[in-house]
């Protein structure tokens, strides 16, 4: 697939991602690292919550879904976090499911800081196999526009 | 340290994380798995970046920073996140830098749907060692009574 810059995008686009499986194993090793909770770590005490089960992390879905948003966009040189807002998880990530995500591009405009840099707001829903929404959040990130390629 | 329950909080309560250094092998190793843009992934490719050297992804920031929270919190039974708003990264994060995030309970509540649960608003800013904001958020998370024990 081709490499984007901010000049291929345009207010109203929208994206799909690949599906990306999540396994049990992986669920419970980023639980070990990064959110170390029983209903994240634990097949047995997370039986015994209120979720009936293991789930993932929420920051575990938000990072699965960032490596999905990348891989579909593919940006160049990269897309430049610039902050993200409501942040949500309607439904909980459990082993075994299929996470994939949908991206909305809400506006785009230039830099007015950055020449040659432009600023995308997007709206990004990851759903589950049963489509089922996991997450849902707002975000924008900055990305160059192509003319700044000779730049970087 | 003792493990926290909902009504162990107060409105304006302060917590500081232990530190957490972070080294190049796993920021490179998160972003191979979650956030593959070359200033992530790649020392040679991130000098040629606008960051001039390797930076960690957000997301390993906040998962990194969740981390921190659930340590330094330690509630009892988990905190279930209800949602982030605004989650900033105004500094980059990177190798060898030492996090420590700063909470700030600035809200809390009992729950009108679930009886024995309390909602809990925080604030959470993650410095390094130079004291430097690399993250900042609003959060919302779930969290039992200590009454509500038995039910669980």
């Amino acid at each position: 697939m081709n490499e984007r810059y901010f000049d291929d995008l345009k207010r109203g686009d929208r994206f799909k991602s690949e599906p990306l499986r999540v396994t049990e194993k992986e669920l419970i090793e980023f639980a070990h690292r990064f959110d170390p909770q029983m209903f994240h770590l634990s097949r047995r005490r997370a039986e015994r919550s209120i979720f009936k089960g293991l789930i993932a992390s929420g920051w575990h879905t938000a990072a699965m879904s960032m490596r999905l948003f990348v891989q579909t966009l593919n940006f160049a040189e990269g897309a430049i976090g610039l902050g993200v807002d409501e942040l949500r998880w309607p439904n909980a990530v459990r082993p075994g499911d299929v996470l994939m995500v949908e991206t909305a591009i809400l506006k785009i405009r230039l830099s007015k800081s950055r020449p040659g840099q432009g600023i995308i707001r997007f709206r990004n829903v990851t759903v589950n196999q049963r489509g089922e929404v996991v997450q849902t959040m707002l975000a924008s990130v900055m990305v160059p526009k192509r003319a700044a390629r000779a730049i970087g």
